[in-house]
């Protein structure tokens, strides 16, 4: 079961075209993740400096599937892929919520990827992925 | 009692200073205006057009008392004040909550206000509130 | 020779991690769509719907490859790619200029990519590119 | 004469109603202050770091008088005031200009007011603005 991070939107994800602005999906990807995080014991804010490194995002990708609109209700799903010893991958896929009273089912409103890689503060070189986050990728 | 609206800090709230950026405390206000107004049955979306108007904000102010940081969580209390037939008030306070497991209490992270006016779309002129939004500014 | 666009990084586009948060960078593209479209003649606010048109974003990608901080200087170019009669892509390289007196070249701090559909906005079915549109893809 | 910053209204600036959202005009005119304060040869991202002090804003007042959409340019004038050893203010007005070939004067868009107090990184007492920074307030 991937980790599920529910949201609304907000008028402030808008844009002109009355809908969530592209850049803004995946501003809300992360958002899960960060919560995702948090879950799992894993501050976004504390933990990577507490262990001296950074896990910055060396990729991106997104599908767009579906507009989303302000007060709309989504459940973000997060599913951590390991690539390697010291990256891995956040699949998400963004399912919008049938309106209140409707039978209408969940519709993905859109499909995202990011690639995340472990860097030492000190050294700025490759590192391994700290156990606590390792577990929770490998776990997921 | 307030509308209060529960809120956690994320990392695209904060800037390159390590804490939220000060226009984003008033994004997060109107948020808790958003929910405030969902909850009421005036979903922001369709209310206003389904009226036949729009309610800009035309004055904003915000004290920003305490840092907020990714991962804090808030409690945003709306309070609509009637200001005349056809504006009104938003006084808000964000409140910053205790990590856990800790005895201290919350903490004013910022008090904030806002003015809205009603205007007719069609004449654009200014137009008094429709009843449902008088009934909720009044009765908060 | 792409479309170039001149930005400079702005404290409301970094993160608590000092540096642009990756979600911006796509933002940043758009803004270099918008000044290629307007500098073609074609702005965004009202070609696509005295048109009739949306042309919304189907999928982004993004390889980020250097941080980006707080008053730093971009150059971000822009080259158009048609993709089918009613579809095109939009290929953009974000390149970090050197401080003034560096003798450093420009450094590529990402490359991304947006690929983008019209559709009529009375049948939401695809609908060929209008021809201003298209000749701006096709070559300018 | 106030220093004077051009800025485009972008995409990702507005909101669903179609026009720049409020929290928006106060992230535009911490730009300008960014660019008076580079311009003036300091530079937010290093400025305060090296003199060891942070200047975080501690309120903000905006009063909206007309939409802006995109595609619009403005012009940001700021003018900086004095006002303790420890502290400014800044005063904003966001003109908005007319079309290319419009015989219309520049209109008033919003003003906004930000305090400023700086502080020092270590004790986080009060702190006399640094010189640099204080003979910009004072007069450039």
């Amino acid at each position: 079961m991937p980790f599920a991070y529910a949201r609304t939107i907000r008028f402030s994800d808008t844009d002109a075209a009355g809908i969530v602005f592209f850049a803004r999906y995946l501003a809300i990807c992360h958002e899960a993740y960060e919560e995702a995080l948090a879950t799992a014991g894993l501050p976004l804010a504390t933990f990577f400096s507490d262990h001296c490194v950074i896990v910055p995002i060396a990729k991106s990708e997104a599908s767009y599937l579906r507009p989303l609109a302000c007060g709309e209700k989504v459940r973000v799903e997060v599913t951590p892929r390991r690539l390697s010893e010291n990256s891995f991958a956040l699949e998400f896929a963004i399912w919008k919520l049938p309106a209140p009273g409707s039978a209408a089912g969940d519709k993905r409103a859109a499909v995202a990827r990011t690639e995340h890689v472990c860097i030492s503060s000190a050294t700025r070189e490759r590192h391994p992925l700290p156990a606590a986050l390792a577990a929770w990728v490998d776990g997921g």
